[in-house]
């Protein structure tokens, strides 16, 4: 049995987040109907992570089990032509039979997007955090510097309690100015339950001034939930990108 | 009374277009349906033209008259906080009694945007019409250049009845490839019904090779609709810039 892995990008606006949940649209549903026309089977596909309902993927991953027979090129395009225009996919290829896309990621990448002007934009409700309040990027960037390495990170976790540990590893962090946005990019080992929403959430407290840089560092200590800042709203936050041990290659001849 | 002029942007993708229709959710409807509410008259927009269902604006220009007492930034802020996330006033400000949005418009500026990546975005569908093959943009370019200046475009307009004369004047025509986008932005007097995406479909058949460049020429001269290639996607198409006589101050004293 042949081990594909697909790389694709969601807008997340329009589903109830990843997993599959009866009586919701989700992007695991979605995907899996979709394979099962396309190859005559009945597929279940592994995320590299769950996404929450209304959070973006630009390159979210995936891997699942099939007997099809197609080449990857035209499987990723049968499934393009099937698909709602909401999810696009962008590759895909035949990997070892071990391959686990959840357990074997190594690090993700997730990037949060403010629009801090003063007016509205129509276009980009769906796609960043309106903040009226135009944000100093630099202090936000200077209060996230405490946030890399390896940290207790339950002040940025919504409870969740089947959790084992907090403590997770961010390997990059950077706050820029883009024209009219920011952009937190972020990147560690594993993420907590809206986790990154509560860090910008939290920045964002930073950057219009409401809190001193030096607080963010005090937050992370206080291994509490309500001295943090708010939850960021999902529309802001996009998968970017997922990082794999080398030798896991895509495009491969099917085995 | 006051007459005020207000610049907006709007998504177009979940209107049925500009103009009031019983029973559908438009632009013009859900301004005045605002407006009413936040200076407690019945108010009476008027565009500097009509947009179609799923077509863009970026810089739309409109005037009402009313005998509010809020000043022109109190009422673009009120606007904004109760108008839906798919439109935005950028500004607003008082105009000569008898400054007219349709009739004063002296050019529009809109913009095509065509994607034209082989793979598909999930975040460009409602703002790009897309294009699986790459289109040579140089060529679209050369082949545009026949439509600068007075003609009649009747090959170039989708069937109107009222219509008195079908020649405009194009005082502008670029192509340009911006990344995985081409734009095609064209400056004219005014615009025939669907005249601009019935251009970009026409191009774009140049684009991918399947009209010589001359075609767009002979296509003009025909004066014939079906001479032409087919009306682009409305999602595509943003209304950028509306043009008025210099003398139209914008943010003056209320009169």
């Amino acid at each position: 049995m042949r081990n594909l892995k697909l790389t694709l990008s969601y807008d997340g606006t329009d589903f109830k987040g990843w997993q599959t949940q009866p009586g919701f649209r989700t992007v695991q549903q979605t995907l899996e109907e979709t394979l099962a026309v396309i190859t005559g089977e009945s597929v279940t596909v592994i995320a590299s992570g769950r996404t929450d309902s209304g959070v973006h993927a630009v390159g979210q991953v995936i891997n699942f089990h099939s007997d099809s027979k197609l080449v990857p090129e035209t499987m990723v395009r049968a499934l393009n032509a099937n698909l709602p225009d909401d999810i696009a996919i962008r590759e895909g290829g035949d990997v070892s039979p071990q391959f686990n896309a959840n357990k074997d990621a190594l690090r993700k990448l997730y990037r949060y997007v403010i629009h801090d002007s003063a007016t509205p934009s129509p276009f980009l409700i769906r796609y960043a955090a309106p903040s009226r309040q135009r944000l100093d990027a630099g202090l936000m960037a200077r209060a996230a510097r405490c946030l890399v390495g390896q940290h207790d990170f339950h002040s940025f976790e919504t409870e969740w309690p089947n959790r084992k540990s907090s403590i997770r590893t961010i390997t990059h962090l950077t706050i820029n100015r883009v024209g009219e946005y920011i952009w937190l990019d972020v990147e560690a080992d594993g993420f907590l339950y809206n986790m990154v929403r509560a860090m910008a959430g939290t920045l964002m407290n930073v950057g219009r001034g409401f809190w001193p840089v030096e607080k963010v560092a005090e937050i992370l200590k206080a291994e509490d939930r309500r001295a943090a800042g708010p939850t960021a709203p999902a529309q802001g936050l996009f998968l970017m990108r997922v990082t794999y041990p080398v030798e896991q290659k895509e495009n491969a001849k099917p085995g």
